[in-house]
Parts: structure tokens; C-alpha cells; sequence
């Protein structure tokens, strides 16, 4: 089996194990109690949060640990809103957030607040000149993620912080998938992670908040993590996770280079080996272990189901593997291919064979995805006035764009399609598929039933 | 080293370990994701649930892990009062609630809600009747420990609950305390608990929900756990919780007969052992393995202190243990002495020898501190009229109450004294010492510094 997930969660590390095991001896009591059992606790605690505050940056009581990544982003935005609450009630957050950010996001507007959505480019970058824009003189909060977790992007954080600071509002980092990597640079206020992205076990986050940095807690506390996380804590998981992120600092430069050339062998072979493929994300700005690609004409759920039986573990954030039926808002605000999209992401140490046998493997798998697919029934097309009308009515993607392939061949050059589709994909892909041929995509219109989208054949 | 904390936390059960370890190879994955390790996992959360869901004894969809006891209450509260929000904003809680119940509370007061307190008679237990008052067309939501935390004392769940639904009002159960020893009787509405309470590791709370009942998660959520507590799931920990909460039921008839046992030597032994001596809690109903006692003239904080150099972990509710130099609001609200207070909570499978050498070592500690303490300065006592005056301002607990017992033989029968005092504790700790003496306490009232208490001499 190779597991390429883990930017959702990655094995525990050796060495998470092994802090796991001795201190699930030592640390199992009270923190808070004065006898030898809590006082040993307490010290293993101690240790944990020196080691953390270490590899982040930043004082040891800057920092608390909470049950998750999760709970890091929710305490951490409402808490942050809170604290600002006299200055005002905008948030500004990038379309491309994870979603404990975006559902923070959305819990704040439902209880009055405004929020700000900042754009990306196609490789699902923001810039500094965005958030600058987005800046009012009510905005309490900025957030941004330091790398995205669907496409390995990497942000400018170092300078939207500057610009966050000028403007002299806090900016928190969301720095799930790149803390294992190395500290955050930049003057960030606020800082989240999850320890699970880098090997270290479940059941652990990251809160960290700068001193000076107004903070007033949302709900019930207690006296524990500077009361900012209430409940008893996870000690002998907190320890795990402290080791294991020393343990991956590391060997994170070394890993990194190579892992940066694993994942360029994919960026750049993908394309050559499988037709109709794009490869999504920053070419430069990127996380060394994520490369993610969309392929046309191609059932993300199948794919991925082929895959696994291959053995080979990978994520998708097209619309037919998940429960919502649509694609991934990431992939929604790059305006990128959400077909056929595959998100493969190398834990440390994953064997040079292990990509050269997904790189063999995947021409066939996506050839006998495709193959599946494509003798669907034949396209409804018929000729209205000067334009080829293709019905594609009722069927999920990756059909509507399969079927405007089909009958593309038909139409003259200057002439247009209409595709109607009910398809929530359909308005991300069609668009790309566009993009992808050289052919001009003149926009969508609402039609009787679903949306006609519009495109001209230029060659 | 004998560990007598259990109600704080008991060490990990080996089944808990033997669990632990073998998910963490098979239960770190997303059971989101549909490649093999996240089915994996998926099966591991389901079956842990199903385990959990029976122990409990409610169906699986209605139970959600948590991160914590604490977090399942502060969850449960807050999603129960929303869910309510139509009938009103009043909370019923009983004085002796654990301190995530009482910090929920103070959140909902701050939000403009109101909370009634339900009293205690004097062994700590509250009455359906009492609830039956507290009830308001208003009332929202009703808690109730089904036993507690520092006196042990079980609460009539079932009799409340009656009475609560009759009224229409949901009834929350804080079973931190008695879930290991089995399920809850009555028929209440929502339930929280704690895994490390029964040997279960840290990082894993209970939190269930009944079917048609009103629920309205309040923040950010995602889709985990039924959408009632957001992010990634510790999946390890929590196959280890269930496990072990099934292997500590097996034991747990058998262990509750014996601890009881040893509890009651604990109950009957000590005040003969040791003079001045108040046993608290209810004599009949109450957990197994939960004793608690306090000792007059005697310091919490230096008598736990020599209990760990004899290799006793106790906790204590007395002010002097706490950060806050107030007594525990369970000693206060059942009106007890809190000064030299000590809870013995003996985890299950503890020997009778412990038990015995806890009994033979007491009485030398406790002479001991009160020898340390036994020669403060003189008080400073003067009669003022037909009064005696013992100035105790600015002397902590339990001095005021040694210089007032050093003075009680001096006043003739039917005459008085007067203590100033300035400390939190003495306002408790005075009129337990009459309640044991057999003397009237005439009350307090306001000083030129701190607080008189006035108490006559009857015998």
C-alpha cells in the first residue's frame, strides 16, 4: 500500500509512538495536582510546550494546546473577534481557507458580522495587494493559511502580515500543513496547527496568540491553558505531538529536497503520460509533498476507487467524491479542472518506487476510467438556428464535458455550443475545459431547466 | 506509592493501553476518506461507538466523542439551551455541579440568561422537590450530576428526571463520576462523561443527545460527529475509551462491593482514629470508592503535603489547596467544614493494604500538622462588654478557628465570642465548628475590617 494522504493525516511518527508510550506512564494524572503523579505531569506538560513554543517561535505561554487543528482554528478566529470586538466586526479571510476557517467564517456573519473573501490567482495564490484592498477600518481580523491544503500553494504570509500590521490589525495563520516544515516567518499575530498533519497523533492542536495581541475567549473556560482551552489536558498526545514536530524539523530539510523532486516528477510526467491532464497549484510557491492534477473526462470517484484498489491512497476534490456534489472551493476559486482531480500528498520518508509505480500505474487507471465513460448514449445535439445544443440534463460530471468533447468536432470554427446542464460542476469545468483547449467560453445563462453555458470554436 | 485520586483522573487500564496501542496502527486515518486506511479507521469509529452507545445505553447515532468531559458538557449545555431557545432562557443546575456545569452556567448568565441553583441538604444530595420548584414555564434546560465529584454522593437521576419531564424540560446528566460503574437509571435527555474518569486515556468525552430532543450546536461545526463536534476525530483514543469503559463494567459489580468496603473502614475508622473529624457525603448513597473527611485545625495544603511524603495522592477541597483561597463550592453549598478537608478516591483493583496503611499513617500526619499550627501567637483575645473578641484578621485557614477554640473555655456558659476575620474560609469553617461542638453560631455580620462571626457558648 502506498499511502499518498498526507496532507489529511499523516502515520504517527516513530518517535510519537514512542513519547506516546512512556508518557501514557507518566502523565496520565492531574497537571494541576500537587502530589508526585499530577507534579510529574505537570513537568511532562511543561517540557511539551517549551519544545512547541521552540519549533513555532514563540513563547511557551503564547502557546496552548487544544483537542485539534479544528478547535485551534474555532477558539483562535472567535477568540481574536472577540478581543477586537470595540474595533469592529470584519473579517477577512482567503477564498481558499481550510474550512474551519470558512466555517468560523460563516458563524460570524450568522451572528451579524461581515466577512471579506480575498480572490486567488489561478495557481491559488492571494497577494499582499488584496488584503490591503480588503482592509477597512472596521476589519478586527485577517486570516491566512500558509500553504493551501488542497494543492500544496505556498501565501505570501510574511508580507500580507506586514500589511495586516501597518493597518494594525492581527493576522492569524493557519499553519496546518506547513508547521512540520519549519517556523511561519513574518510578523503573524495569531497561529494555528493540527499535530496529525506532521505524524504526531490525534487529539492535538496548536493555539498560539502573541502577547499584545487582544484575546477574550468565547464561552465556558477554566483555569487550564491560560484559560484559553478549557477541559483536562491531553498530556501523554501533547508530548507525542512536541516530540514528533522536533523529530520532522529535523530531518525537514533534507526531506523536503527530496520530496520536491518526487512531487516535480509528477508535476511534470502527469501531463506527458496521460493526456488532458492539468496540474493545479504554484509552480514555485508550493509545499514539497503535495502536487495535485485534474483529468478531463474522468469520474473523480472512480479514479479514486481504481486507485485504492492499485494501492494507492489519494484525495479528490472533485464534486463526485463528496457528499455535497460540488467541488471543492479551492479548486472553485483557482477557476481550475475539478474533474478527474487527484490530491497526491507524500508523507516524509515515501520511497522513490513507490511515485515510479503511481506514475506507471495511472496512464491505464485513467485510460480505463475514460473508457467506462466514454461510450455514454449518444449526445442529444441538434442544430438550433447556428448553435449545437448538447442536453446533458440530469448527469453528473464528468458526462456534460465528455459530451461537449464529443460533438465539438461538429461545429465549424465561429460556430457555438450550448451545453444544458443542472451539474454544479459543470460551471467550473466547462469553463476550464475551455481554457485547457484554446476555445472561447462566452458564459453561462440560466435556461428552463439548469444553465446553458456558452462556448465559440476559435480553432 | 499509593494513588487515592481516581475521581481526578485514573491511570490508564490495561485494556485502555492494549487498545490504544493496536488502533494507533490501524486508526489514524481519516473515516472520511474511502481508500482502505480510512475505512479502516471508519470501522474502528463505528464499532467504538456501537461499544460506547451500549455501555451508555442509548443508540450509537445518538453519542458523539468529544475532546473532554468538559467539553462534552460546556457542548451539551450550550447546544441544549439553544435547541430551547423558543421556550425560554432558563437554566437549572444543583449547587454541587462539577465546575464545567457551573462555568456553562456563568456563560449563559453572561449572555442574558438566567440560572436558578438548586440547594443541597447537609450529605450533599439534592430533592426531585426542590427541582419541582426550580421549574419555570421558562425553564430551558435542567442539569444534574447523577453522583458527585468530592463527596461521592449519588443524586435521585431518575426521580429528577421524572419530574423534569413532566414539565417538558430536557434534563442534562453529568455522569463523569458513575459511568464506569454502570449505566444511568431514569429517563433524562442528555448525558455527558469523561473517559479518564474509568481508566480510559485523556482526550475523550461522551456526549449523548436523545432522539427528539432539541439540539442547536452552537459556532462552527463541520461534518464530523454528527455534525456536534467539529474536527478530526482521535480515533485511537477513543477505541481505547470504549474498551476500556466495557472492561472496567465487567469488573465493576464485583469491584464496587469491595471498594465500598473499603470505604466504609475509611467512613467508620477515621473520626475514631482521629478526634475532631467530619466525615461528609451521604452515608447511603454514594459511589464506591469515594470518602471524604475534613479535620479540624488542621492546614489542607500542609496535611497533603505530608500525605505525599507518605506516598498518599489525595486531593483536597479545603481553600488553602486552591488557587483561589476560597473552599470548594460543593463543601460551601452543603455547608460543611472545609478546613483539613481530604478526598480519598480509591481507584479500582487498589489493595486493602493501602487502605489500612492510609489508616494507620492519618493520625500521626494530621497530630503532626496540628502540632505545626498548635503554637500560633497568643490570641489576641480581650473582653469587650460581656464579649469575647478574637482578632483573626489577615490569618488564614484554619487559624481563626484554632484561636477560637483556644479561647472557647475562657467564655462562661451562655456567653459570647466574636471572631474578625477576613478570610473566605471561616465563614464555612465557624459554623461546622459550632454544628460539631454543639454550640450556637449567632451568625455574622459586617466588621470595621472583614467579617464578625458571633457564636455563643451553650455547654
Amino acid at each position: 500500500m502506498s499511502y499518498f494522504d498526507a496532507a489529511s493525516a499523516a502515520p504517527l511518527h516513530p518517535v510519537a509512538r514512542q513519547a506516546l508510550h512512556a508518557s501514557l506512564d507518566e502523565g496520565w494524572a492531574d497537571p494541576a495536582r500537587l502530589y508526585k503523579e499530577g507534579r510529574r505531569a505537570r513537568l511532562l506538560l511543561d517540557a511539551a510546550r517549551e519544545a512547541a513554543a521552540e519549533a513555532v517561535g514563540c513563547r511557551p505561554d503564547e502557546l496552548s494546546f487544544t483537542a485539534s487543528g479544528t478547535r485551534a482554528v474555532h477558539t483562535g478566529v472567535a477568540g481574536a473577534l472577540a478581543g477586537r470586538r470595540r474595533a469592529g466586526r470584519h473579517l477577512i479571510v482567503s477564498a481558499v481557507e481550510h474550512s474551519s476557517v470558512l466555517h468560523s467564517a460563516e458563524a460570524h456573519e450568522a451572528e451579524g458580522g461581515t466577512v471579506t473573501q480575498v480572490p486567488v490567482g489561478r495557481a491559488g495564490r492571494v497577494t499582499a495587494a488584496s488584503y490591503a484592498q480588503a482592509l477597512r477600518p472596521d476589519t478586527a481580523l485577517a486570516c491566512l493559511q500558509s500553504a493551501n491544503h488542497e494543492v500544496g500553494t505556498g501565501q505570501p504570509v510574511a508580507e500580507v502580515a506586514e500589511v495586516c500590521r501597518a493597518a494594525g490589525v492581527p493576522l492569524l495563520v493557519d499553519a496546518a500543513q506547513s508547521l512540520g516544515w519549519g517556523p511561519v516567518d513574518g510578523d503573524w499575530s495569531l497561529l494555528t496547527a493540527s499535530a496529525h498533519k506532521w505524524g504526531g497523533p490525534s487529539g492535538v492542536g496548536l493555539l498560539v496568540v502573541r502577547k499584545g495581541v487582544r484575546f477574550a475567549v468565547r464561552g465556558p473556560v477554566d483555569e487550564r491553558e491560560s484559560g484559553r482551552v478549557a477541559g483536562f489536558e491531553n498530556i501523554p498526545a501533547i508530548v507525542a505531538a512536541a516530540a514528533s514536530l522536533r523529530a520532522v524539523r529535523a530531518e525537514a530539510a533534507a526531506e523536503a529536497v527530496r520530496l520536491r523532486e518526487l512531487t516535480e516528477r509528477i508535476r511534470t510526467r502527469v501531463p506527458r503520460l496521460v493526456p488532458d491532464v492539468e496540474v493545479v497549484g504554484d509552480p514555485v510557491h508550493r509545499l514539497p509533498g503535495i502536487v495535485t492534477f485534474s483529468c478531463l473526462y474522468v469520474d473523480g470517484e472512480a479514479l479514486l476507487h481504481e486507485l485504492d484498489r492499485e494501492g494507492f491512497s489519494v484525495s479528490s476534490g472533485s464534486s463526485c467524491t463528496s457528499s455535497t456534489l460540488t467541488p471543492s472551493h479551492v479548486l472553485k476559486a483557482m477557476g481550475v479542472l475539478s474533474e478527474g482531480n487527484v490530491r497526491v500528498s507524500l508523507p516524509p520518508g515515501t520511497p522513490e518506487e513507490d511515485v515510479e509505480r503511481f506514475l506507471e500505474v495511472l496512464p491505464g487507471t485513467v485510460a480505463q476510467v475514460r473508457e467506462k465513460l466514454g461510450a455514454p448514449s449518444a449526445p442529444a445535439a441538434r442544430v438550433r438556428q447556428e448553435e449545437l445544443v448538447v442536453d446533458s440534463l440530469g448527469k453528473r460530471c464528468p458526462i456534460p464535458v465528455i459530451e461537449l468533447a464529443k460533438v465539438f468536432g461538429e461545429v465549424p470554427v465561429g460556430g457555438t455550443v450550448r451545453v444544458l446542464s443542472d451539474d454544479e460542476a459543470a460551471r467550473l469545468d466547462i469553463p476550464a475545459w475551455c481554457e485547457m483547449r484554446g476555445q472561447e467560453y462566452l458564459g453561462e445563462e440560466p435556461a428552463d431547466r439548469g444553465t446553458a453555458y456558452l462556448i465559440r470554436r476559435v480553432s
